[in-house]
C-alpha cells in the first residue's frame, strides 16, 4: 500500500486518491474555508476547465452549518461564481426521495446544467443527499466535498458513495459518484457538539487499529492534542486516516472485491447495538468503539491477539472520551444482538463474519466464528 | 472505427459494445425470446458468475408488452432464476420519481440485493426507468435489456443512458449504467404498431446517412425487407445499427467530447416539430425523417451536398412510409420553429447548432449557419 502524505506546506495537507480517471485531490486546511474559492478553481482542469463565463454553484447544506456554507458561499461568489444556497433540514429523515424531488426543482429553478458545480457543506446525510444529486442531475454533475464533522471527514469523504434511505433500509437508493475534490477545514469543527466530535474519533482509531499501528501509537501519543482539538493533531490524525482509506477503495473502488470489508471493523456488533438502542440513542461512533473492543475480545478468545492489545484500544479510546462497554441501562441478552447480527445484510445465509486483528495494525475476515464464542465475549 | 459484426450462426448476430470493463455484447435473435435465460447465464461471468443458489431477477415491463416479459420471465424460472414481473403503465409519464419509488418498494420486498438482476423487457420509456432502477438500487445491479420495439433496439440499446423525466424537463434525472447484454428478438416486432415501426426505420436511415453510405445503400436495395419486417433484414439493419452507434459511444462513452453530437442529425429540426405539434401527436421517428431532409436542404444552400444527396434520403424515407414534409395542418411560421430550437438545451448561448451531411456517410456540426439559411429552408 502507498502511504504518502503530500504536506504542500504548513497549512495545507493534500491526499490524493487515486482512481484512474476519477482521481481526486482531499485538501486538508485549518480555518481558510473564505478561500476554497482558489482551491476549486484548479480541480476544474479535470474538466477541461470551468466555463469562463456563467459558471454555477449549488451548495447545499443543513441549517445547522449554514454558516459554513454561507463562508463558502462568499469566497465562490467573490470569484464570480454565480451561486445557489440549498438548505435541506438536518438529520437522517432528510436522505428521502422527497428531499431529492426538492432538490431537483430547486436545480431546475436555477437553470442548472451539465456544468452546473454541486457543493455539500455538512455531515455525513449533506454529503450522502448532495452526492447523490449531483450523481443523478443531468446524469452526473461535478461535485465537491466540504465535511463539517470528523465523521464524514475520515469516511464519507473517501469513497465515493452517494444515496438516500428506502423506509426500509438505509442508503438504499444510490450511486458511486466521485467528488472533483474534498475541501477539510478543521476549523470546521469547532461548531461540532462535543459526543459528535468524539464519536468521530472512533473511527479514527479504527484505521489505526486496522491497518497502521504506527499511526495507533502516534494518536496514542496526542490524546490530548485530540481531546484539545489541535488544529494540527487533526490535520494529521485526519490526513492519514482518509490516506488509509484511499488505500484501501483504491483496490476496491465498487466494493466488489470484498476488501473493503476491513473497513468494517468492530461494525457487526455496532450495528446491533445501533438497532437495539433505536437508532440515534447511541452514537455510531459509540457503538463502534464498544464494537471494537468486543472484535477484539473475540480475536483474544480465538487465539489471534494477546489481551494487551485489547487493553491498548480501551485506554485509547476511554482517554479520548468514548465508551467501551454496553451501556449500564441496556438490557440484551446474547440473544438479542446475535439475532440483529444475522439480521445485517452483510450476513451471508446467517452465517456471523467478523473482521478481528491479528495484531494491531492488521484485520481480516472470519466467516468460520462459533455462535458460543461470540456468546462468551457478550 | 472498427466494423465488425460477428455473425455467430445464422440465427444469432452479436454486436460487441466495447467499453473497457463495462463492455457488453447484444444479441440479436429471430424468435427466441423463450431461450433467454442460456444467453444471460455466461453473461454473468463478468461479475464473477452468478450465485449458484438463489438467483433472482426482478422483470419490469409495460402492460403493452406484457405476453414478452411473460416469455422472458419463463425462461428465467426454467432455468432456475426466483423471478419477479412488475408491470408499469406505458408511456412517458412512467418516468417520473413516483413510479420510481413504487419499483424501490417491489425491490425491497421481494428482497432483492446487489446480486440481483434486473430485465427491462420494453420500449423506451420501460428500458429508461428500468436501467436507472438498477443504476440506484444498492448502488447499481446487473441490468438486461430487451428491447421491444425498433427505436429502443437501435437507439437505446447503445449508450448506457437511464434516467427519467422532470415535470419540466426530460430525461433530466438520470445517469450512466451499463447493461449486462442487450438481448432483442426481432419476433417481439411483430406485436408492433406500424406507425411506431416505421418511426423506428428513421432512426436505421439516420446512421446510413451519418455514418455508413454502404448502408445506406444496403437500405435501399432492401426496400421490401424492412416494409415485410422480414427478419434476417432487420437483424442486419439492427445490427449494424447498434454496431454504429457503438462505434460513437466508445469514444464518448459520457457524453463529453461532443463525438456524441452527430447522432443528433436532423433532430434540431425535429425537437422543434415534436414540441410545436404537441408531444405525442408526431412520433419521433416521424419528426426525425422530417428534420432530416431539411438539415440536408440546408446542406445545399450552405453548398455542402449536390440535391441528389437529399433526394435519395426522401426517397428512401417515403418508400419506407415515413413522412418528409412538415404536416399540411401544421401551420408553423419560421419564426415558431426557430424560436423552438433556440429553446433546445443543445443550444449554446442562443447560436443555432446543425449536425449537416458533407457526403453520404458523414455528418460535421457547424456552429454558424445564418439564421436566413435556416429560413430560406423552412
Amino acid at each position: 500500500m502507498t502511504t504518502l502524505i503530500f504536506m504542500s506546506n504548513s497549512e495545507t495537507t493534500t491526499v490524493h486518491v487515486d482512481l484512474g480517471q476519477r482521481s481526486y485531490d482531499i485538501a486538508i486546511v485549518s480555518g481558510a474555508l473564505a478561500s476554497i474559492a482558489e482551491q476549486i478553481g484548479p480541480w476544474g482542469e479535470r474538466l477541461g476547465g470551468w466555463p469562463t463565463t456563467g459558471r454555477k454553484a449549488a451548495i447545499v447544506t443543513d441549517v445547522n452549518v449554514q454558516p459554513h456554507a454561507e463562508a463558502v458561499q462568499h469566497s465562490l461568489a467573490s470569484d464570480g461564481w454565480n451561486t445557489e444556497l440549498i438548505v435541506i433540514a438536518s438529520g437522517e429523515q432528510s436522505k428521502s426521495l422527497g428531499v431529492m424531488s426538492d432538490l431537483y426543482d430547486r436545480m431546475v429553478a436555477m437553470q442548472a446544467d451539465r456544468r452546473t458545480l454541486v457543493v455539500a457543506v455538512g455531515g455525513g446525510v449533506v454529503g450522502d443527499a448532495a452526492g447523490f444529486l449531483a450523481a443523478t442531475y443531468a446524469r452526473g454533475v461535478p461535485f465537491v466535498q466540504v465535511p463539517t464533522t470528523l465523521l464524514a471527514d475520515v469516511d464519507s469523504s473517501v469513497g465515493g458513495k452517494t444515496g438516500i434511505n428506502h423506509p426500509q433500509a438505509k442508503n438504499l437508493i444510490g450511486s458511486f459518484h466521485q467528488p472533483l475534490g474534498v475541501f477539510i477545514d478543521t476549523d470546521a469543527l469547532g461548531t461540532l457538539p462535543d459526543r459528535e466530535y468524539r464519536s468521530g474519533l472512533a473511527e479514527v482509531v479504527k484505521y489505526g487499529v486496522i491497518l497502521d499501528a504506527e499511526f495507533f501509537a502516534y494518536l496514542e501519543n496526542n490524546i490530548d492534542g485530540l481531546n484539545d482539538r489541535d488544529p494540527e493533531v487533526l490535520r494529521y490524525a485526519i490526513a492519514r486516516s482518509c490516506r488509509l482509506k484511499a488505500d484501501v477503495v483504491e483496490q476496491d473502488e465498487y466494493e466488489t472485491t470484498g476488501l473493503r470489508a476491513v473497513l468494517n471493523y468492530g461494525h457487526t456488533f455496532a450495528h446491533a447495538y445501533e438497532a437495539l438502542a433505536g437508532y440515534g440513542e447511541l452514537l455510531h461512533g459509540e457503538a463502534v468503539a464498544i464494537g471494537m473492543v468486543d472484535a477484539s475480545r473475540l480475536a483474544e478468545r480465538r487465539g489471534l491477539v494477546e489481551s494487551s492489545i485489547t487493553q491498548r484500544q480501551i485506554d485509547l479510546l476511554n482517554a479520548v472520551g468514548l465508551p467501551t462497554t454496553r451501556p449500564d441501562t441496556a438490557a440484551w441478552s446474547a440473544d438479542d444482538i446475535i439475532g440483529r447480527m444475522k439480521l445485517d445484510k452483510k450476513t451471508l445465509g446467517g452465517q456471523l463474519r467478523f473482521i478481528l486483528p491479528t495484531q494491531l495494525g492488521h484485520v481480516e475476515l472470519f466467516n468460520d466464528v462459533p455462535e458460543d464464542d461470540v456468546r462468551a465475549v457478550l
